[in-house]
């Protein structure tokens, strides 16, 4: 079993068993957004995650190491994604790329916002003219320093 | 005078006069992430607003007409951008792609996160373990309806 | 099972039995458009709807929760399409779309037609010359807005 | 000058000169559609509609016949475009694909809609909800045969 | 069964059984370019010409709708063809593209050839300097027209 | 000068002057296919050849010597064309490749179609249903051998 | 079985049995080049050499017409290859390919060197500085001509 | 001055001049292989190799160091050349890459031919039958060795 | 079996077992680099080797000469790699590449870093401020000459 | 004055005047590895960097501003290489990524080595058997942590 097995296997069973993402990241422990990550095959768990993902998903022995092993991260099938809901994001990134990057510049000088020391957090903010998606990501700034 | 000619003028007025986008958001009275990437190309002005960043970046007069027509969007050179600034971002959408589309489709249910009714606010959040980047987007949840 | 196996699935009994979309769309209750688009593995059923559509294709259980889960959405196996029927519509955006977008931006300003708040509608149109293909698209306009 | 550089030269002249496609389009005695698309470098003019668009852009002489000469078509700068108004048109295409391609063999036979002998018609569609972007087209079919 | 799945099967029931395709195209009373193609999986046979097929390959019932249902097109694997006999047609379009161009706007205006309604014809050119490979090609001449 | 530079100088002279590919044959002595494409910086001419050329389109002496150069070949800005005249030639390609290699392979055994032993003709054929772009190609069969 | 699994079922044999090419192409009379490349899937055998490969290979009787059939060549997974070793021919034609075009135009005038009536040798050139790879190809010419 | 610029200018000054690289090689006293290289951008030459190459070509007197510098190589504009003679070389990779690979470690075992500490020969080879491409390589093998 | 499904297969070996790459490197007694990637098909190991390693993770017998033929190389799915550890790696390629080559060259003269006679080593640099990765690479330089 | 622009300013700077990259960076007073990064347009300066650097290469004084000014990184035409010496370094990362990815993960847990805080040095090994090139790097490890 590879770990892109396994991560159909989970979502194979998440349908069959109408479980949700915040059922398991409560019982995980963590947040949704990490937890549904960490089962979509982007992290890695400990053993007891694992164990809490492998019983609410019902799977094999095999999958427990599988799951605490750091898998090949990449979620997406194709360098510009097709799906119109994860699109919208590649277009933020494409229309607002540049102004990422002026304003955190301005802000910090040389250096990226890290994707590894990163958390979010992705919720419904309630709108009279239609609830929005609030989104709100922090990551670690890390500037460029000469040597 | 295309549109990308006067992006270039006016980074490089910005450049040679050391100017910011936070001083130019103030002076146009709105957001630095919106002025931001409508001086990098991205958004369109309206007369006024066109006024005002000409005289910042001291534009020829053909400038005004450019500035208040809808630029042909996407500010990146390559579809996987080259810059790791703004490659971070793209990785956000690799690595967690699935992830938003699980979470949004288990709140919302199916549709997407709009990219066009959007506003982010960038800023700077102070962390004894090193300051951090904190983005927030807000998007309005637009659903696919049967017909 | 996973959608794109539904989907093949449902592929083979459509024409193993000779049923046509305009069939399913009316035991639905809704557009061929849609029907067709939700039986290729774009759109989300509910429970209703999945029902008639397994009943229609003698589809096994557990084709009814992966009929009511969001696809992943993108229903063609190449950028550019192969198919030539597909291909000219691709065409039609290659060659129309700067013509496209400057008139949605002449009659509307900045913005987009939506893809998500959208229907359409295909039809025979008659003609002497040779029966035409007819295709009515409507989609909301969603404008730009500075923030 | 190439027909690249006319059309740069025709979009600038338009900006400048506060000029619309409709406007253009009435002058000419044609569809906005096929004007504009004729104007962006996409068709052909005849000498007495060379002319007219001639004299509103204040063209040079040379560009009488290149307007008259059949241009090498495509738009737009990349296979994918960038551009958010346009993209959605092509995410019509990759969600939709297998759909117009069902519903029109099921309603003609095999063949496809052809894009050459085509006309579309692009209008506003008031809407209580937020006016649409209404878009009619109409391609003759074209059947294969066998030989 | 899909139709790629009966492509390959017709080709190894034709290599097994030393069969040739204009024997096929003879049975079928059609040319063997057509036949050849449709066998391939790029054309649609009718209930006649499937059930021919059907028996000189000894493929299975399920066959018969299959081949009667318009496939998706396009019979390469990449989109610059690696097999140097369909590289050399694919390089015919790379070098002659702008030709083809040229005459065939120089004859007809602006249009295309129609691809659709089209038919070929491939034979041996005897040659003392060594054979020659003759095609024939027609296709309907399509002309763009203003609207 | 290059000769891309000289090609776009021979197709501006060409449109400003209202010559036709025909005419340049005639002058020329060959045919109109070879004449074109080594007007469009496809093919080498020889002395002679370019001397007249040179004429017709009233070109700067350091024409000369870059006529009678073996150009870099491939007249097509990328690798699928987006001209609609132009795809359709792809689209056979992409269609009807495996029927070429098979019905070839067929007739002649393991080799290929020369694109450089080769000649073509392109013609009008008129048909009360609307006239016929037809192509006739010869190219010289060239068969693998063991060695 | 398809010519790609049958070489990978000769692959495997070669492996598994510790069979060199010198002995296959021995065996079979003809170059290890050629044979090398047959038993790879690019070359057509006729009935005496695949009943050769076919017993040293140990291969299932209907191997038999599928080493007889024309394959679809092309031996590499992408279009520029990662193999280190097969990189390096890449390079070469990367680095020196303008420099083949140059010297053999100078010595042939235009035309190409045919990869079809091609044969090559491949043998170790001792060295005390090291021992080489000695590569020798000899491909007829093959002239452009007007017409 | 940059390289690409200086090429231009030598090949320019080639055809103008009617210069051979034969006779380039002769006065700089090395094949004419590695000379032509060094002129199309590919190689570095010393300061004696320059000045021989800028009296040649007449060039200007900055020539010199740049002519000096190691250039960034890589010859052709596209990863697959679309030139004709450029492109049997990379079908020759395509067809036969896996039978370098086999045979060279079949010889050698695991490592590579050199392209660095590479030489090679290119001449033509008479035959009745009409003259060959001849073409002799030699590239050191480097072993992979284990640590 | 090809060496891709060993692969696969070693490394579910190597997760059920909680088995460390240094382990295997200790019993092959070579490196962990040199194992590591032997392991994950990218290098060639010896009978004795290959013993071991089929000991280690309980391989088939059919295993061994597997291992022991050269593999196909390159051992990423992706020409751009989505991983984020893999990725920094790109991108130091990317952001470094020209400086490798300026500095290569100040200091060697025209030519490579060997990146077959290399060996490399990657350990723990502890460090106050968090421990880093410290790799040392180290390949012979092959100078280009002239010939 | 663009960067680009500038970077191609300082390297004919740097031909012409003979300057090395190691004299640079001893005026500068850091490392040759990231004063040349930074020279080639990947790293930012400042002010009085970028006056010493002014000095060297004879810029104007805009180009001041524009060295202090963060830039838009990647420092290849390509995303695979062609340049042989940095292509040694993508195969590295080709071969060797999964290698990098399996040790640092067993060393560290899930994570990257940071290409921002990240430092090298480049420097020559004697060696009898030709000299080498060694790279050291160091990159702070980068843990993922749940949250």
């Amino acid at each position: 079993m590879n770990r892109a097995e396994l991560t159909e296997m989970i979502v194979a069973a998440k349908i069959a068993g109408g479980i949700s993402w915040a059922d398991v990241a409560d019982r995980v422990g963590l947040s949704k957004e990490w937890v549904t990550a960490a089962c979509l095959g982007q992290m890695t768990l400990n053993a007891d995650q694992a164990a809490i993902v492998c019983e609410i998903f019902d799977l094999p022995d095999d999958a427990m190491p599988v799951l605490q092993t750091v898998p090949y991260k990449g979620s997406l099938p194709t360098a510009v994604p097709t799906d119109p809901l994860i699109y919208r994001f590649y277009e933020l990134v494409s229309v607002y790329g540049t102004t990422f990057k002026e304003l955190i510049h301005e802000e910090f000088g040389d250096g990226i916002m890290s994707a590894i020391d990163f958390r979010m957090n992705l919720e419904r903010e309630p709108d009279p003219a239609g609830d929005r998606v609030k989104i709100t990501m922090s990551g670690k700034f890390l500037p460029y320093k000469s040597y």
